[in-house]
């Protein structure tokens, strides 16, 4: 399989939500893409070629296949299980991610969320199961969790990035303002509003 | 200039991050910036280069020169003026974000938020001037505001981001889970949990 450059695959996973949000139609063109997405055509199709698929494209993409076939390249899914990832810090920005709704139509299970504050849990009201960040270890290596959200204040995002890694996290939503120095394996994507305003400019 | 691809330039703002946080040391090798980021050597090298510094790197590069040069060849910041940018809608998340003290260190200036309930607006209590969503166009046209947050419920995303385009705004940080469709020369950053879970598997 040819191995797919990281813009490429940031399109793509945009370009998977976008099929997934499309109700009324089964086939899609890349000039409809290309104006749902301000991509260039050559763009779409280069990215496309990347997913390698059987079926031809004179008129159009099978909306399904195309996007069943991103979510297999890409590792997005697997028929028997989600990933599965936890929110760690439910402050006020941790606890609005953990009610985000979207959760049950991803790829993704959320299956914790953890807090230092133990009387914050018990009278936060959530749908998915709060632990005490003591019991981090535990939790994260008996649900097999892989990804985790973070949420905590800044000047704890380092320390409790690195007790994550140990306890078997492979990749981190980085919501603070944080740069964490992690081993070169793990995964982290810095979504703070500042670091995300600097790739606006 | 050299113009500086996607990748680099992501690298470039976590670097300049980075080295906004050192405190006691003047100078960073190429090895000590790698034990930070993870990044190989060749590729820190190879994206420095791209700033095209004066100074030698013999001994290291000299951290304020490196990150004065980051920020301006990326249009980061102005001596003159900061970057103007708001918040549009106040739920949790937007609230959580309105208080992030870091903007005050930062080449953003968070000047407004907005909400469309007033009720909402009168009794928050924020440092940052809150506005309803009446005065979107009023406020962002008179504060020539060109970066918006957007943290509005995900059934209105589309909707709001079409005006705030249309007001002026070139740059939007997107929080919501709808992929907007806007036109090709406004850059977005899609930053939902489930996004960014997609780009780390």
């Amino acid at each position: 399989m040819k191995t797919i450059p990281s813009p490429s695959r940031k399109r793509l996973v945009t370009l998977s939500q976008i099929l997934s949000q499309i109700k009324d139609q089964k086939k899609i063109t890349s000039v409809e893409i290309s104006e749902k997405t301000g991509w260039s055509e050559a763009t779409i199709r280069r990215d496309i070629s990347l997913l390698e698929l059987h079926s031809g494209k004179s008129n159009g993409y099978y909306i399904e296949e195309l996007r069943n076939s991103i979510q297999e390249k890409l590792n997005l899914s697997s028929e028997i299980t989600k990933h599965k990832c936890c929110i760690v810090g439910l402050g006020k920005l941790g606890e609005s991610l953990l009610s985000n709704s979207n959760f049950e139509k991803s790829n993704f299970d959320l299956v914790a969320g953890f807090d230092s504050n133990t009387n914050r849990i018990e009278i936060m009201n959530s749908k998915i199961p709060l632990f005490s960040t003591i019991n981090l270890k535990n939790t994260i290596e008996s649900k097999k969790i892989h990804f985790a959200i973070l949420c905590v204040a800044d000047e704890k995002a380092q320390e409790v990035a690195e007790k994550l890694v140990s306890f078997g996290i492979k990749g981190i939503v980085n919501y603070t303002n944080t740069i964490l120095s992690l081993p070169q394996e793990i995964k982290v994507e810095n979504v703070s509003p500042i670091f995300v305003l600097g790739l606006l400019c």
